[in-house]
């Protein structure tokens, strides 16, 4: 049974304003909750239409499908819904590759990026303080689990930029193709804004512009910025593997 | 000004059912409209807030800002929203390489798959039957008015992949490395759907199980349609350029 004050909350946290106050977020999905548990993420409870699952555990509130789909954001509610305490990220670890994301407004796309980075091995990314908040529910369901052992820092990337001590390329509809580009064991590469690539003040720190080609016939005028994103982690991935 | 029979016939094209009974389609944007426009779209008309734009065409309605606003999907309304008639697409021409989408359903993926197709120079994509219609606003919102120079089929797969004469690839979650295969001129790539893959009835064609390798530390259980497509595909386009 789920309480009315129960309900409250839960919707309340769609909101980053509650997010932020409770210092809480909403996972849906099992599988995706025991990732989060894992990776050390506490859960404050766990509502959920297959309590055997998750053994004996002190926070599991028994739900039915039809309470379910009372709290759950999908279309297609899964099997539970689990609200959890947000971690302190603490600092990037600078000796790893750094993904850097310069204001992606939507949710869908930085999950994808987060799903995408950690299939390739990336453990960090830095957000710029107005990339949407990593724990809006939309971008946990693209991220499907996988925020759940990526790292996200939000931070004034001009303050970290300009401290940042390794290469740092940028994406650009002009540069260095990236296929042809041999990258560092660190570096930091950065990521623009889907309508309008990566600010001016972003820019100024970018060491090495580089593009993905396109053919001659394309009349596309550029890629959505997840894809763009799968396409330089995969370059920078195969090269190591080959 | 625009009339409320005008009003009501472009609501109901958000429909596919109206779609296929009218033949028509909605595209939003003066870049998507030029992009259709030249590439022998034929504008039923175009209710735009920037007439001048268009030129002396004579199925220009000007309209204002509020009753674009009305008319339009988008959150955030563009300059223009044309309906066009849709085209007899006709039969692929399978002396170039072919997509093939088996299932997908969410309309951003295919529309961000048809931009993607179109980056790389790929001309003809052929969808399996329950593939999300193509003429979906939200669909032609994520290509970006790439639609207009790639041709869409809907085809039974299982009846075109029999006869297909050249090589068939299908992405798959086990299979070679896509950067060990060295792609022919002529072939087709299947996509599978977005939680389940390729199925069975369409995996039994396939020659060429590829997969998109990941690192050893990877949670994350596949990759999004979208995002395993522009990888694929930039491999392919590499190969080529190299």
């Amino acid at each position: 049974m789920i309480s009315k004050a129960q309900k409250k909350h839960i919707r309340s946290l769609q909101l980053k304003k509650y997010r932020k106050e409770f210092g809480e977020f909403i996972v849906e999905g099992n599988k995706s909750i025991i990732d989060f548990i894992k990776n050390d993420y506490q859960p404050v409870n766990i509502y959920t239409t297959t309590p055997d699952f998750f053994g004996d555990r002190n926070n599991i509130i028994a739900i039915s499908s039809k309470e379910l789909k009372n709290i759950s954001l999908l279309k297609n509610p899964k099997d539970s819904l689990a609200v959890f305490k947000t971690k302190n990220t603490g600092k990037p670890d600078l000796s790893r590759p750094l993904l850097v994301l310069d204001f992606i407004q939507d949710p869908g796309n930085l999950g994808t990026i987060i799903r995408t980075a950690n299939w390739f091995g990336w453990k960090q990314i830095v957000c710029s303080l107005d990339t949407v908040d990593v724990f809006s529910p939309k971008v946990i369901q693209a991220a499907m689990g996988a925020l759940a052992s990526v790292q996200v820092f939000y931070m004034d990337l001009s303050l970290f930029l300009l401290d940042y001590p390794e290469k740092i390329y940028g994406t650009f509809m002009q540069g260095k193709p990236v296929y042809k580009e041999n990258f560092p064991e660190k570096f930091a590469l950065i990521i623009g804004n889907e309508g309008n690539g990566i600010r001016k003040k972003t820019e100024k720190f970018v060491q090495q512009k580089i593009t993905i080609p396109k053919a001659k016939q394309a009349t596309a005028e550029s890629l959505n910025a997840g894809i763009a994103t799968g396409i330089i982690l995969s370059e920078v991935f195969r090269k190591k593997l080959f």
